[in-house]
């Protein structure tokens, strides 16, 4: 249980006009009305939240809301990746008309990836932009969806393909909520947070070596954590807030993890997120050392890593069949971050030096994903 | 009909790095091609257009598009205000994730306003923003919808509540597609052009008095009131991208205008939208005399140019009962432009001095609508 007292950790996110405070601590929940007024005064609110985390948490919001001043209504989803549709977002946008909110009021995501992602593409459109606060409540919600303004739906036509750049007034990552979290979820974050290091943090990948123990237990070193995956972030975005460049390092192991989700139909029960990002930066590790840019014992560092944390690092920990190499480079070749037909693939020098790789060759890819399947 | 040769027209629109130009003139649906290979090059389309304006100029829209090296899918979707839904937009969004269109490509809207602002929504959302050309085919939309960046669809709580901002690239305004719009439609779309003479441009509607069988007839004058129409919205738009403030001057003849739309039920039978902003303007000018703002006189010279074109001015010209004057006042008090539950309406001081009026007493409003619905 994290500290629910002590001022908590501000990251500020620099764009601008757009810029917003992240702010990390326990307690944020109960204090989030007064976070809010300060920041936004005279709003009313919609609480977007879904049924998990709304009963756990969205009571407490409501109060600490309305001790502020701020009148709200709550909208209820379901949980899971299928609320991020077209059939939920209609009924999110009308939830919020029929509350009569006007442009100056604010939505409020209460919940994880999910939520936060809707929420954001409904304040995004409503009145053509409403104001927005983001209350990310799993571990990869806060360290990575909750920062950045990347909102949106999927549709039959892949993850996250319909959606707007919407950044947040505020971001509250209440560290205290993620004890309920289901501890599965917390792993999967976990796997965000790792990213971090590996992208351009050995320094912080060796720290997490250290400490994942005390991370996973709470307190202080949760708290680092998160913080230090939210600066990392929002100095990625600063840089390129549209994803025209640079941003794209935070794709470090979603190549591989998005196909690998995409062969298991998204189906939770064999692979959430988080798991399929751990696998896949374990083959961008192994990947880039079979190119020889990276030495093979960085690969093994990082998969003795995510092994004792207890994420999967190879595609035999996933449950079910796989499809053969051939339909998994289709998966790749139809993933979103393919840009004009070229293969694009965010590759490594070693720990903590990532960069982007441009016309990647799909034959060398083939052959990899040859090897790994086969293994 | 409009000659096919010579230089278009140029309005620039200065919005800093979301410039772009409004190209007006004869045989531009013919150069389109060249026009957007010029400014977007590499790119692909999806023509997104009804199948009225379809049926007349895809085809030669398409062919143009290829020959300058552009390939093009055209999504066609029913004519009329019903296509400004959920269900539409998701039909549109995936006709262009089907042609597998990436980021940099390019969403041509070919229609009147109601493709204009679905198309817009559509490249505001595919993949967090595409590129965006209009074409705008009836003169509301060359005058006004296809200006701005405005963009969205309706719901049940209203007209234009759900959208984005979106500037396209391009504005490709065909003075000569103009020869298939029904007579109704052009007319309707005439009371905008009236309109930016009566916000703040004494002198031009003084030459639609003057000139404006020319501009029904084609040729030059058409020309000349639809740029200076364009130019007018240009400044508005770039004063005040994100209809802040200034930009609410738009709105003048809005407000009584959309409450009668409401009023017949969106009905184009009974009412079209240009209709209603007609009758709006007129009534805003007996309005403001009423309230000891402007001189009778004004109203006076207002209603017979807007007759002399053969709009309506007056309530009594809608066929079929209208709801009293309580119900009335409950339409403006719905309408989107009232903020925080204040009445705002655009009121003028004469020919070309409206201005935005905040805080007008609902009894007035209330007492106003009384006589005018009584007569
Ligand atoms: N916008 C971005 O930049 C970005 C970045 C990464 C991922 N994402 C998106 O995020 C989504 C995944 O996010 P996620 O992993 O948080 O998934 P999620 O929102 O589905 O949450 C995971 C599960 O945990 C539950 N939960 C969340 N917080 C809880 C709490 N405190 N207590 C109890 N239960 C709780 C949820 O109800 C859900 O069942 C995906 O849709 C992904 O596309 C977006
Ligand atoms: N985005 C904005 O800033 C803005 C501003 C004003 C109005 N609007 C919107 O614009 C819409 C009204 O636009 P509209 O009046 O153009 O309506 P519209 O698009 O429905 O067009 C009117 C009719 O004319 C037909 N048509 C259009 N061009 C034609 C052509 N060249 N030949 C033959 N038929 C043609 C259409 O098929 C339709 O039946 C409304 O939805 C309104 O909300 C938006
Ligand atoms: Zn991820
Ligand atoms: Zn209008």
């Amino acid at each position: 249980m994290s500290a629910v007292g002590g001022e908590p950790r501000n990251v500020r996110v620099e764009l601008g006009a757009r810029s917003y405070d992240i702010l990390i601590g326990g307690g944020l929940v109960a204090r989030a009305g007064g976070e809010i007024a300060a920041r936004l005064p005279g709003v009313r609110a919609a609480i977007v939240t879904d049924r998990n985390v709304g009963g756990h948490h969205a009571g407490a919001l409501a109060q600490s809301l309305e001790a502020a001043g701020i009148a709200s209504t709550t909208i209820v989803v379901e949980p899971g990746e299928r609320s991020k549709g077209f059939a939920t977002l209609q009924e999110v946008v009308d939830g919020v008309l029929a509350a009569r909110l006007e442009r100056g009021d604010v939505v409020v995501a209460l919940g994880g990836g999910v939520v936060g992602d809707l929420a954001g593409f409904v304040a995004g459109i409503v009145r053509r932009g409403m104001r927005f606060v983001q209350i990310p409540t799993s571990l990869l919600a806060q360290v990575d969806s909750s920062v950045g303004g990347k909102t949106g739906i999927n549709t039959a036509h892949g993850k996250n393909l319909v959606g707007v750049f919407q950044q947040p007034a505020l971001v509250l990552a209440d560290t205290g909520v993620l004890d309920t979290l289901p501890e599965r979820e917390f792993r999967a974050g976990y796997a965000e947070v790792a990213k971090y290091g590996l992208i351009d943090r050995p320094d912080f990948f060796a720290w997490l070596e250290e400490n994942w123990r005390d991370v996973f237990a709470g307190g202080a070193a949760r708290t680092h954590a998160i913080a230090e995956s939210c600066r990392a972030k929002a100095e990625m975005v600063a840089r390129d807030e549209f994803e025209t460049g640079d941003r794209a390092l935070l794709n470090l192991g979603h190549t591989f993890g998005h196909a690998l989700e995409a062969a298991t139909s998204y189906d939770s029960a064999r692979l959430v997120h988080g798991e399929g990002v751990s696998i896949g930066m374990a083959l961008a590790h192994r990947f880039s050392a079979r190119l020889n840019l990276a030495s093979p014992d960085d690969a093994v560092r990082v998969e003795r890593h995510l092994r004792a944390v207890g994420l999967p690092v190879s595609v035999d920990e996933i449950p079910g069949e796989l499809p053969g190499a051939e339909r998994m480079l289709d998966y790749i070749a139809q993933d979103k971050k393919v840009s004009r037909g070229a293969l694009t693939f965010i590759l490594t020098r070693g720990i903590g030096q990532s960069f982007v790789a441009r016309n990647v060759p799909a034959s060398e890819v083939l052959s990899f994903l040859k090897e790994v399947l086969a293994s």
